[in-house]
């Protein structure tokens, strides 16, 4: 239903890049790492997301005659550079972190390893699409701890920003642990729980609110969640509601799931009184849902104030992830293949530490805790090292090296958490289901320490550079600064 | 290339709505409304985009066989109203102010004048492109009025929520005033210009500085720009920039544009710096262009602190339009057409003054100046009222009636701005090209006075009602509060 090629989904200096490497050099094999340099929201974690779409995108790549055609109009591209292009595929290695793992700034979340022209050209659409997964999916698992258990609909399709955004978005949120979306495509597309009652047009369109409550009732019995807000919440609403909860008991109709929608108002405030009335009326298990701006710092408040709501609809704040819409993710070159098959390593320096690279062909292992299955690091070394978990295991943060952590050997278990998805241009990976992905995410969160998920002033986990790595990087800030 | 059907990218309560209309309604058709309640980011105006791709959107209505299967497990929706999705399509009629038209707070955007089931099925996606492009060209116009006449380079895909978010993102960024994209796609699918030079891995993959640059001008020497801040910008990138720029000169290659590029560190410093070294080595003419999380604040205190900085590349802040990520506009019922033709004008109530709806099938008139050309007002009215030039127009403030200004006869022009886009399901609009759209966009803003632009607390253009609206209004508000 959507067929769309991404392949010119990408900055011009790509290409103009890519020519310049076909005219100057011998295509080396590179390797360029995705990595991010904060969380979102000044969280404790990330979420990884959108590996299926960058698969889809590696599978077709290529360039149409009409592209090639587009270029050849541009008047900066030789010939023999566009009949390159018009056999061009992706031939190299993709090694990533699976999506819905928890992941951490400054760990290479994929890798590409391939000759220059092809690792230059995939850069912007692998970072578009990981960055804008990796965001919602984020904000969607604050988002859900912030509602201690109870569900929250993703429905903010309508602020996204362009179809994609409310697309897609939906399908990360999902991963963050959204229990569904309003989104009618995306449940289509990624067979995800869709859900949606009715908007204030529906009860306008009847001649008043109590009739506009019984029609619905009467069609949709089983899921009848009604809006209460359109005249007067707790004076016409909530009485209205009632009344059809009623009536429909008396015809002996008893909903799988029912209650009613505040969309306005204080929150707080009209869930207590709503909830009363439901109770007083015999509505115990009538349920309270709540949308209208809603995020994760004001559920987190409602819930603190003992609001009486156990459903929640996010839009806008979660779809744009408002207040941090964009997610760092950068694509830097980290190797050079020597003539010998061994990778130089590439530094890229800055004036600010932090933004100082690693370089080298690298993976990283989580380091679980043995007893709690809680993660004690993550340590990022060349793809080649490997560790012996019987041994102690000497942990160092890299811009801090006095601050060590010894793990005795036994304590502790490490596993590789940079899988392949290409090895030389062919796919190796098969995507799980997102009801899948949205699985694995729930027990990825519970290998994380509660001081991690905290929503304010979270604690970091710390992300490691073997000693080898780090030597090496040493050794090449010593030769820049000479 | 993109072909996509997005008539499922809706909320699955249009649907339940939909099958609520067909079982309890006769259909009947209504008018809604498209309008927003806030400039983002506090600004004075906003800027309209989005409706070519609306257009398409509508054109390709319809549901597949393939979706038709997908409702039926949901197992919500009755036989007889899967037949009638079978055969859907939008036989309606849309009003809509045209791409790049500067628009104020409370107007109706675009109209939706149809049969109830297919007004409501469409509200989500109308609102999801609109939306997204105005936010976008909203943004991209306050960025372009900071860098007071220097070109402004569209270039954050790799941020942007998904790739729709970079492709339309870039497209309504053109619209807004920006000169030029790296986004190749959205050079080809809209024939906007695409910009772009080479990233810090062009440079790291050679064996130093001065090879990159030298090798990059061979290839490229008629648009030339050099990044400088890879290893040190002072230090080696602009003296590097320079030889390579004096080798070319020498050679007798004189570049139609060239310069640098700063990246990094303080743009203010460093540009004042890099220009006194290029003015001593005899290159005026060398365009500084400067990047790093620029926004139009930014921008604006740079310019003001005297950088040398002619030409400026923004990306994350612009494409997500960080700070306010997304446009308000929502779609409100405001009509349902009666047995006798007339339209029986809706309200929706709030506490909030502010939320109340406008009634009625309507119009609005742009109210311009005759000597200035500057707009004095919008005024929102039925869509069958008429107003005579010659007489005395009397503006008044709906939330306060008391503000008051009264237009001598003959002093201003009136113009009506919704114009039809489909009547009776047949598209009557031809869109623009994007680049049309851009040099009406700049007129347009001409029309808005030096106080309305200003970045901080604007002047606020007057958006007020007739006298027969605003006696309507009045009038259901009291039959309401009965």
């Amino acid at each position: 239903m959507r067929t769309q090629n991404l392949t010119l989904l990408t900055d011009l200096y790509e290409l103009t890049m890519m020519q310049g490497y076909y005219e100057t050099q011998e295509n080396e094999t590179v390797v360029f790492d995705v990595f991010f340099r904060e969380n979102p929201d000044k969280g404790g974690y990330s979420v990884m997301a959108g590996l299926e779409q960058v698969i889809e995108y590696i599978k077709n790549l290529n360039f149409s005659y009409d592209d090639v055609d587009y270029f050849r109009k541009l008047g900066i591209f030789s010939e023999d550079f566009l009949q390159y292009l018009s056999g061009f595929h992706f031939s190299g290695s993709i090694y990533a972190i699976p999506e819905g793992t928890v992941i951490f700034p400054k760990e290479p979340l994929l890798k590409v390893i391939a000759p220059i022209m092809e690792a230059q050209l995939v850069e912007t659409a692998i970072l578009n699409i990981i960055n804008h997964q990796s965001l919602i999916a984020t904000k969607a698992s604050r988002v859900v701890y912030a509602a201690q258990g109870d569900g929250i609909m993703e429905f903010g399709l309508r602020r996204a920003q362009g179809p994609d955004a409310g697309l897609y978005g939906a399908r990360a949120a999902v991963i963050g642990g959204c229990v569904g979306t309003s989104n009618v495509l995306a449940g289509q597309m990624f067979d995800v729980p869709i859900m949606g009652t009715h908007a204030h047009s529906w009860i306008m369109s009847f001649k008043d609110e109590y009739t506009a409550f019984k029609e619905y009732a009467k069609l949709y019995p089983h899921a009848c969640t009604l809006l209460v807000d359109t005249y007067d919440t707790l004076k016409s609403g909530v009485p209205n509601a009632i009344r059809v909860f009623r009536e429909m008991r008396e015809e002996g109709i008893h909903p799988r799931s029912y209650g009613i929608r505040l969309d306005s108002g204080d929150l707080a405030y009209l869930s207590k009184k709503a909830r009363k009335m439901l109770d007083d009326a015999g509505f115990p298990d009538a349920v309270i849902a709540a949308s209208n701006d809603l995020d994760e710092m004001l559920i987190h408040d409602l819930k603190m104030q003992g609001a009486k709501i156990t459903s929640w609809g996010v839009g806008t704040n979660l779809i744009t992830s408002k207040g941090c819409p964009s997610f760092g993710g950068v694509y830097k070159l980290a190797a050079i293949r020597k003539p010998d098959g061994e990778f130089a390593p590439k530094i890229k320096i800055s004036e600010n530490t932090e933004k100082i690279t690693n370089p080298g062909n690298k993976t990283i292992f989580r380091v679980y805790d043995k007893e709690t299955g809680k993660i004690r690091a993550d340590l990022i070394c060349f793809a080649d090292e490997t560790f012996d978990t019987d041994q102690d295991l000497l942990l160092f943060d890299p811009n801090a090296t006095w601050k060590k952590t010894r793990l005795p050997g036994g304590s502790y278990r490490m596993q590789e958490i940079l899988k392949p998805v290409f090895v030389n241009g062919e796919c190796v990976y098969e995507s799980p289901s997102v009801m899948e992905i949205a699985a694995y995410c729930r027990r990825e969160k519970e290998t994380l320490w509660d001081e991690t998920k905290r929503l304010f002033y979270p604690h970091r986990v710390y992300v490691d550079l073997s000693q080898k790595l780090y030597d090496t990087k040493e050794m090449l800030l010593n030769e820049m600064s000479k």
